[in-house]
């Protein structure tokens, strides 16, 4: 067992498992859910509120930081977590799914990937060394390798990026020079500054078992206090991500916390958890909170519907979420209808909170012993969203991706 | 002295003075800065955060809610006070302003005024009646007559106008059925449904002191329990505004409270507080946040300045608002350069904050006898935006009035 990941509980019936991860910023029990807080700012909701929510950490972009305003003013005014008024756990991303999905233009080598901004056009290199630097003025406790995303269905590309982010991998490492050691127990410091920062790996590999498992070996021989898996929930059936969860994570240390990047819908939260996932992010619930929509158990509501026009209930009953407790849809919808900033809050306030509070119920259940009771439970009372509605959606979506 | 409002100081050098106004939903200390709920929404902030930063009372927009949500489902929601969340002390105008300045087509004459949604293009009439008819529904503690508003330099136009809003001003006052009384004193109910409602009347004349003359001898003499001044602060040169309200106050009785509408710049406070006002309302905190801009004690900053990119300052130093806390100005520039909504918040918490501050800075001044030299120090100090400045503003802001 590493020295800063604790695992509590492992369920007998799935890979769930229950841990608590030690950061130079206080505890992260596991599994967690970290909102999404893309340019040093969880959209909508301020550092009081996330607290308030019980969010234990979050995540921040380096591609949108490193643009604007900059690495170095967010390490002059204290690192991210100075600078965003933060004093939680915080990770960053390396800016490698940006990058690719993102950004205007690029050439990618073994060197690293050019790239234009999407803000201004301005073309810019990463290199692993680049990131590294970056995410080290960025000051995050937990800070990611560069890696390559393709389309996780291309098996040719799907090679060659593996070779590139393989490389990359072990260059980030060499980089990292801000105590590249474990996650550390012990009291969180109130500045990030100067305070370890934990690299993890990231395994990638597309939608094929081969290429997983060679990049599952070939990341964890480089033994980093904990592993991301990236390139999934990119738009693949949910069969394919399962499949490769299945295929790596038992590749993976029992005694390193696990991370699934860019994934945080309740349903893939369920399943994640049960493949033995510890760490999820995802934009989902703060994005479609941005279009009038909210979860409930039963599935998600859309507020803008005008059933909910003169409807008293609140989002959902029992919801102890400051929305939940003080509005009704109707005054919800009228919100939304009406383009005004309360509603994008609340919304994502109701969000925000139905997910941590999940995750608090699945780490209970796990506890308890009750998980796959738990999850059969919610999903079979749960509407997912189906494939083809969610691929139309992204499509629709494409081109205002910034969060 | 009216049931509803008490006077407690008068300055011995001016005529500032303070009081209290007892409403259904809670004491009102006078002078007071409402800030402006447009949609049943004081934009980017909380009733929470409202009732943290000391506002005492609001006001919102008849003509906006008419239109959406309507009126009806807002009294099945249990009145403004139920829909929005707020228990504090509410006043309605009567959308005359909105229905002069923002709806697209219009025809007026004695019986009403016809008009066009700025949101559909739908036809509408407001008559005297229908606007009480509809703010009843809406059921704030103070709600106004109809009236219309002209250009403030035409004076033919204004002479017309003026003989519709005094036979508005009866006929509204006639149609007043919900308990029309005076502000009462007393606890406050938890549901504005039910409750006493205060018409206030409204002087209007233009720019013209024999208008403005005539119009405070008819409207006092219908005898309401508080009085508004429309028709200022709508581009005029500020000495015309200050001119009319030396000409209108002494007319007002002095045991009933003043509402100049529309006026909340800080130099407007506080010349409206010396020539007798008691209440004002205002978009100018709020919008310009939006925009970027924060009031500080030497004028107003703005925030995409570059020179603000790496201030590690707060937007002033020893302000207790909860931007200044925790924020640096280089946080909230990056916030308001990357479009976030929490930069929109922060702006927002802050103006309001020095408003409401000014304003109780202001009752204290006038209680211990100080208000004159508060007065002197403080405009010595704040750099007022000159009237052309002021001007092209307006006209670079025509088409987006919404607020």
């Amino acid at each position: 067992m590493s020295l800063g990941f604790e695992l509590l509980k492992e369920d007998p019936l799935s890979r769930a498992r229950v841990g608590v991860m030690h950061t130079p910023h206080g505890q992260v029990p596991t599994p967690v859910f970290a909102p999404v807080g893309t340019q040093a700012t969880v959209k909508a909701v301020s550092p009081r509120e996330l607290c308030e929510l019980g969010a234990s950490l979050i995540l921040a972009n380096t591609y949108h930081l490193y643009l604007r305003p900059g690495p170095d003013i967010v390490a002059d005014l204290g690192g991210l977590h100075g600078f965003m008024g933060w004093d939680g756990p915080i990770m960053t991303d390396s800016g490698g799914f940006q990058v690719f999905s993102l950004a205007r233009l690029r050439a990618v080598d073994m060197t690293g990937v050019t790239f234009r901004s999407h803000l201004d056009g301005s073309e810019h290199l990463f290199t692993p060394e680049r990131v590294i630097e970056i995410q080290e003025k960025l000051g995050a406790d937990i800070i990611l390798c560069l890696d390559e995303c393709p389309e996780p269905l291309d098996y040719d590309y799907n090679v060659q990026a593996l070779e590139r982010t393989h490389n990359w991998a072990e260059r980030c490492k060499q980089a990292h020079t801000r105590h590249n050691q474990a996650l550390r127990p012990g009291p969180s410091t109130s500045s990030g500054h100067g305070s370890g920062q934990a690299l993890f790996g990231i395994v990638q590999g597309g939608a094929f078992a081969d290429l997983r498992r060679q990049s599952a070996e070939f990341i964890t021989a480089l033994d980093f206090p904990g592993y991301s898996i990236g390139g999934l929930s990119v738009g693949e059936p949910k069969e394919l991500m399962h499949e490769m969860l299945e295929v790596t994570v038992p590749l993976l240390p029992e005694d390193k916390p696990r991370h699934l990047l860019g994934a945080g819908s309740p349903e893939d939260i369920f399943e994640g958890v049960a493949r033995g996932m510890d760490i999820f992010d995802c934009v989902l619930p703060t994005r479609i909170a941005r279009n009038g929509a909210v979860f409930t158990r039963t599935g998600r509501l859309n507020m803008r519907n005008a059933r909910y026009a003169d409807d008293p209930a609140p989002i959902e009953e029992g919801c102890g979420c400051y929305a939940c407790r003080h509005f009704s849809r109707a005054y919800l919808r009228h919100l939304v209808m009406a383009k005004e900033i309360l509603g994008l809050r609340l919304a994502t306030l109701h969000n925000l909170h139905f997910m941590l509070s999940l995750m608090r119920e699945i780490r209970e259940a796990i506890l308890a012993g009750t998980f796959s009771a738990l999850r059969r439970e919610f999903l079979a009372g749960y509407e997912i969203i189906p494939h083809e509605a969610r691929q139309r959606n992204r499509e629709a979506r494409s081109g205002r991706q910034e969060e």
